[in-house]
């Protein structure tokens, strides 16, 4: 069912998962398209971003952000088009970043956009990847909290996914042996051969701890965490002396619904921080850094204007099939960043 | 036995701890008074600090210094008097901060010495408390790891410990709402009517996690961790956003000898960290803030001489003490920062 411009269709959050999320837990509802009130703009959207914090949001406990409620619309960050404006700023035709959530249709009044304009309407969906919300995840945690020297080791977890693919490669244009672990051969040997890791490790193998201290014979300094469970269990004996872990997400985890079982490795984890002056620091890019989005995309741009950033995205067609796809994104069977085109993306 | 000039008794490690401590891991020897060369000072020691990290340098299991050797002098701070000088900078009855160890008499080349003058011979052991590493520690980790803003609400374990009395009171100077967590009545009447602790919690007593989160109730924003345990298990469900987490010590852990028992809590602390933008930072006082110790000199000295601080020590006369009083710090025996005064403290 493709989008056309008289039916809303919108996928809303039919019940709250109990572990892993299934299509039981979503619904597809069709509804009116509104119309935009005097200083608003009504946006359609065409690209989707699907981001493994999102499996938060659909559970109560308590976050940085209030869960979407059953039988309302996913939220989700969007690239989008203006479609009807009656807000001075903005024309029909105009691109934005929005937070549209998985539906076609959303009203604005222009608070929160981001106008697209320059090279990056090449690309329009790279403004939900490395020219946005994942890139400057990725760009802000590396460079603020994991502050990598030149000739220091960086470790990065789901190397090929949407922020440790960035985090790799920025760390290489500073100097660093580069590290990553992902799940099989394609996305290591991908990892190696395009992204310019020195190494990747496929953690589905045996031996990962034995592997990753081979490959980091310098121990590590910064380990850029997106997925915790037994990749951090191997990195964290390797840590070097006043080393960095940036936390930014931890998707081993967030299907689990009970206490992990034993032994508990709390005070191994205490025990390390002390001895070797570690800084652990968890992150959430839209609360603790909207006041650098600027210097980023500048940043970014260059990088990527200059082909120093190699950028790869998963992309898969129709709304309809977002929950399926985010179902098997927290399994790890993507290959880059996730992007739903919601719409062919002429205006 | 008394210390007299012709003896040099020392307690050696004589074997390395399974767990808790006990005698039978020390023995006291006698040998010579060594003679100084050309360049080299005898000092006499005076005072010699008791502190918890000397459990981890027992074991030689890695660690950020070496371990004490078996059949070796155990390390310590001490307070001392110059007794000979073959050194141009230094006279006999000079008193300095050294690290004599665990003996009466040991030479120095002036390397590491610290020579005491002014205020602080008024009371010389201090410059192994708060006007030494226990105070240093106390000062850095606080402020400049802790960083806590005036209304924020800052933890402090161990709270009538060397470290721990002092976090308090600087946090209360600064304008926290400091609440305290000690083991036993009298130590927690002491925090709230000596130290100026808005509260002090008996960790003896059931029901940990429900009084703090009840004299927390705006939950906390500064959590100075040096004990580890059942007291982190109650601090972290409160930690506010963009906490942070300086970890100092970790007593109730040191004398462990297996892995702990589950169910294994380190998810809950990443997950924390993560949603909570949480800083957890371990940090060495002698390794990461030597350069910044006259700062805390200066200031620490202004806040004793104007009866801003308090400050409690447990002396413990004889050198043979020591092992039985480092035995009974472990378990919190302590009341105040332990010193062994090894010598009477007339030059």
């Amino acid at each position: 069912m493709p989008q056309d411009k008289q039916t809303n269709r919108r996928i809303v959050l039919a019940s709250r998962p109990h572990g892993a999320p299934d299509a039981s837990n979503f619904r597809l509802e069709s509804g009116h398209v509104p119309t935009p009130a005097a200083g608003q703009l009504l946006l359609r959207t065409v690209y989707l971003s699907l981001d493994p914090y999102m499996r938060g949001r659909m559970s109560d406990a308590p976050s940085y952000v209030p869960p979407v409620a059953v039988n309302e619309v996913m939220g989700a960050g969007t690239v989008a088009i203006v479609e009807q404006s009656q807000h001075p700023d903005y024309q029909p035709g105009d691109w934005v970043v929005s937070q549209n959530g998985w539906q076609d249709f959303a009203l604005s009044d222009g608070r929160g956009l981001f106008k697209l304009s320059g090279p990056v309407l090449k690309h329009p969906s790279w403004a939900l990847g490395v020219l946005g919300m994942t890139g400057f995840t990725a760009y802000m945690g590396l460079l603020d909290i994991g502050q990598p020297q030149a000739g220091e080791t960086v470790v990065v977890g789901a190397a090929t996914g949407a922020v440790g693919s960035i985090v790799g490669q920025i760390a290489k244009i500073k100097g660093c042996h580069v590290v990553g672990i992902a799940g099989g051969e394609e996305k290591c040997r991908y990892a190696e051969e395009v992204l310019g890791f020195d190494t990747c490790l496929n953690h589905h193998e045996e031996g990962l701890a034995e592997r990753l201290s081979r490959y980091c014979p310098d121990g590590i300094d910064v380990y850029f965490e997106s997925t915790g469970g037994k990749i951090f269990d191997a990195v964290l004996p390797l840590m070097n002396s006043k080393g960095r872990i940036p936390v930014c997400g931890l998707i081993a985890d967030y299907n689990s619904t009970a206490p992990a079982s034993g032994p508990n490795k709390l005070p191994l984890l205490q025990s390390a921080i002390l001895r070797k002056r570690l800084r652990v620091q968890g992150f959430i890019i839209s609360l603790d850094y909207a006041d650098r989005f600027a210097e980023f995309f500048n940043k970014m741009s260059q990088w990527v204007a200059g082909d120093r950033l190699v950028f790869r995205e998963d992309v898969v067609d129709g709304l309809d099939n977002a929950p399926e796809t985010f179902i098997g994104m927290l399994e790890g069977k993507n290959f880059g960043k996730v992007i739903v085109r919601v719409a062919g993306d002429k205006p």
